[in-house]
């Protein structure tokens, strides 16, 4: 198999025209040994922490189809730690999208001036453009529109589409009593239809989750949540 | 007179119950002996920008009323380097309203990933609230809103009062051939009426402007503009 794109956190293997294989490694993103699912560097590695991610990032996609939210998924292999998905055009150089149910992480670094650590939020949404250079920046709908990296339409589309999927996430963790404070999204355009999809991966790696205001590590979550 | 506020660039005396001095001081922003209309500390100290930059505002707002603009404006002492100006309620802790023409400053710092250093942008507005300790971080119309510091009606008549008070301001300047590149607006509301005024100062001090290509101080451009 042909190795396309080394990533942080998983390796990207050309399948067929419109198939890619995406193979999960035991990095995480963080910085000085300390996971943080917004930093942009590897922070830590972690024995198992790629099946694990792939064992929740399975469930959810195959329960978000079921709700009729168009994602990249096709299959996975546990054992391979590898998942099968549709080939994905990325939006300018790659965008993330932040759901943010309570106030944590860059969000109390940037307004910690008008709320509190910890403070509900209301499924606030906001992007960031991938630029490990220039350290991830927001960048707002019409930053977005007039460098044409995303239409007005495709901009309410995505944030539409992040709302539905972080709220089944939420009430996915909620069952379990795990509360899910925040999470980092990926979309892309489905390489054969042009559809707006849903990329990446949905695990402990891009998402905070606390259990009774305590903070639950990924490796942790995943044992608490399907095991 | 009582002082009430003393500010990087001005101080602040209380005239009445609905009117307010504003005093122009000789500092202007910038780092390490360096201008720069888009830091939040003081660079340097120079003879005489006070009264250039009054000059400068009372020749700009003079004019924004006659268009029709509601400001904080009601007259200025050149020889006090003093100017009368309505009271105002800030948003929050203050906001910064910031209009860009070309791409230079912290845009090109955060997108440079996809324009070039001085591209033409369309107009772009964006926010950052005032905030030293955190770096005046920007803001987007949705946490905003979320955060109570503008309401969503607010954020968009502010949003169009910029452009118009831009226009006016880039079309003034175009007649000296000078070019406005980017440039930085405060709002309020009239303590009295509550209507949304444009408050603090339009002078080189909060804008950056070429001629030629060449970038022109904040004391140059007084004089190349008023002569």
């Amino acid at each position: 198999m042909e190795l396309i794109y080394k990533g942080k956190t998983k390796d990207v293997y050309k399948l067929s025209d419109n198939q890619v294989l995406l193979k999960f490694k035991d990095d995480v993103t963080g910085v000085n040994g300390v996971f943080d699912p917004g930093a942009n560097t590897v922070g830590l590695t972690i024995d198992g922490v790629g099946r694990s991610g792939l064992k929740m990032t399975s469930y959810f996609f195959e329960k978000l189809e079921k709700t009729g939210i168009p994602t990249h998924y096709i299959s996975s292999d546990i054992d391979e730690v590898s998942m099968t998905v549709k080939q994905a055009k990325a939006f300018g150089k790659g965008l993330e999208v932040i759901c943010r149910y309570r106030a944590v992480g860059s969000f109390i670094r940037r307004y910690g001036a008008y709320c509190e650590e910890g403070m509900p939020l209301d499924k606030f949404v906001e992007v960031t453009i991938k630029d490990d250079e220039r350290g991830d920046p927001t960048i707002s709908k019409d930053a977005l529109v007039m460098l044409q990296v995303l239409s007005d339409e495709d901009y309410e589309k995505i944030k539409t589409l992040t709302k539905e999927i972080c709220d089944v996430v939420k009430a996915e963790l909620a069952q379990k009593d795990l509360e899910l404070y925040d999470i980092k999204l990926e979309f892309g355009k489905d390489k054969e239809t042009d559809e707006i999809i849903l990329i990446d991966e949905i695990s402990g790696g891009n998402m905070r989750v606390y259990q009774a205001g305590n903070y639950i590590t990924p490796m942790e979550l995943e044992k608490a949540f399907l095991g």
